[in-house]
């Protein structure tokens, strides 16, 4: 048992690297109080099994849109019964993801990641319509554990359990840029089957991208657009008409706004901003850090509070991608929920699917007033 | 009971145009053998109901991306039970939308449309970020009913039914392409619960959009620049390449081909294209239109054979915009399927849902194969 390299993060959270068995990285995030002090020695004594090959990037040339090949991905866990769980701490008759018999907060990489490191020389090639070779997914997939409780979810977790999870967010974010072949990177969370989710101990994901996502490189050339002609990022624009527009905000304090955006596409969509305008995690003040967990938990209880159940969500971090539009993409949170009531789900079929047209059947303002008035 | 408009189309196809009680057209698509005729006039003694008004284009000033709201559509039918198929003809008991007791084809306007006619003077204003104003959300949906049979679908169907059905999509195109607000034509199928289809009843969808879908005008932007650069239209030379790798074809004929795209994005997608360039369904030569029901019925046959269940799908037909770009977009069929294996679908998570990146779990050629080794 030997401990690994310790880093000191903000808000006393300590981070921890560790090697697992078949040697990929896990970071114990622990947030350690006064001077008691927490050693992450627990070593992986599973087997040690070989790791799945690098996939594909092809692009599809009626889109100029590249599209990720991982092959080797169909056979992973499918809503594994709870004592089997890989993402529970390590316990007699279970070895799971995590060698410690507790955690606050843990990140490893992908078992089964969808962009991997790719081989040294690696770089994008430009779209060249149908002769575009074929390229290594290069990139980055990593696993974030909220809590090592098993049964409860984000929104149910103390304010500073999500401030540790606030500051891996940061740390990942800030690290994670340093990858030469990362362009872009990406911590979400899938919460409920209804999104296909494989597994329901509370955790996200951080993908990181060795090419502009389709949305991202969209949403940049707007803003890029917007800021030269109006001298301000579109995002602050956009939260002053939200505010000044008033009807559609859900929950603000001092540094951050949450509201239903306008063109909502989504019966509930909520997007969570700070308010003054920052490009990523890792450029994310500690006083407006501080000031997140208690608008996510506020909106994550709106959001169950609207029909009296657990709301399946995609949580979506929009950050500006590594090296270009620092200036023009500003940070925020976009939870978007496909339930439109009781036993409906919104499905994205031809017009959405196909022609990326969407159609809404509730207005955002309805949406809005319905998650104020969840009594908390 | 008075007898509509009568057109005589292609292969012995008539259209008679009959009003509905609450004002909506409803178009019958019969194909008359020899001498023999069949004469609509059945007359829908529903009692008249005002028709929903027309909603709102809001613009996502993030993507610069037009949002269609139709909040009045949140109580449309779902599901009703057989005996209640608002889209079976009418029989005692059952006073459905098509007022005949049998039809062959029959094509009427949405009941609950998500795009409609607008008032006069209307008139879709050009981008301007968080200022662009709201207007009405004009268009046309129409739904397509392929049969009056209730338990069948669409492959299942003879070949001169499918060759109606076709006779019918022309029609459709090019009539609906002379209202002067409509941009876009977009000819689709939904088809299982899987992707939200409320009604059972073998039919399809006809939207209208007075505005380019994101989706078409990326596709749009792609294959101008390409046409401009290599002088031929893109979808030429995929095509040319898929007959060059042949891996991925699943069948074909003298006018057409099927196969798995090189860079597809579902556990099953399938495009279907003429081996000619042609801008739309409204274009298609006679000979060619012959040809497509014979390699549709086996692509649905085979998709449906992959794991001895229907599959659920959505058919979008891709054409040129009805104004622009008809010398570079060609029409071609794109049917894509979620389902992965039997009991797992595909899920568009966060990946796909929130930075339009996707991940394929399957290789194309892979699925490819399974296709072309089904049993007809």
């Amino acid at each position: 048992m030997s401990a690994g390299k310790v880093t000191k993060l903000n808000k006393g959270v300590v981070r921890q690297d560790l090697a697992m068995a078949d040697g990929r990285q896990i970071f114990y995030y622990d947030k350690v109080d006064g001077s008691a002090e927490i050693s992450r020695t627990a070593v992986d004594a599973r087997a040690k099994e070989s790791r799945p090959g690098v996939g594909e990037l092809r692009l599809d040339a009626l889109t100029n849109e590249w599209v990720a090949m991982a092959a080797h991905r169909q056979t992973r866990a499918f809503l594994p019964p709870k004592e089997l769980c890989p993402l529970c701490p390590t316990k007699p008759g279970l070895e799971s993801e995590i060698a410690d018999s507790n955690y606050q907060v843990v990140v490893f990489e992908n078992r089964s990641p969808s962009l991997a490191t790719p081989n040294s020389g690696w770089s994008l090639p430009t779209y060249e319509g149908i002769t575009t070779p074929v390229v290594e997914a290069a990139g980055h997939c990593e696993v974030i554990c909220f809590t090592d409780e098993h049964d409860t979810s984000f929104g149910k977790l103390s304010l500073p359990q999500i401030r540790t999870v606030m500051e891996a967010w940061i740390d990942r974010t800030r690290e994670l840029s340093k990858l030469p072949y990362v362009q872009h990177i990406f911590p979400f969370e899938n919460r409920g089957e209804e999104v296909g989710v494989t597994l329901n101990h509370p955790h996200g994901q951080i993908y990181c991208y060795s090419y502009l996502p389709p949305r991202v490189e969209k949403m940049f050339y707007v803003a890029k657009d917007y800021l030269s002609k109006h001298g301000r990022p579109l995002l602050t624009d956009l939260i002053a008409r939200e505010v000044q527009d008033e009807v559609r905000i859900i929950a603000e304090n001092e540094h951050w706004i949450a509201y239903v955006p306008f063109a909502s596409r989504y019966p509930f969509e909520i997007h969570i901003a700070p308010r003054k305008f920052v490009p990523d995690l890792a450029e994310l003040s500690e006083a407006i850090a501080d000031a997140f967990p208690e608008i996510a938990k506020e909106v994550l209880l709106r959001l169950d509070g609207v029909f009296g159940i657990e709301m399946a969500y995609i949580a979506a971090w929009h950050q500006a991608p590594v090296r270009s539009g620092r200036e023009a993409l500003g940070l925020h949170l976009q939870i978007t929920s496909i339930r439109r009531a009781p036993g409906k789900l919104k499905y994205l079929a031809g017009s959405e699917s196909a022609m990326g047209a969407f159609i809404m059947d509730m207005a955002p303002e309805q949406s809005a007033a319905q998650l104020r008035d969840v009594k908390l």
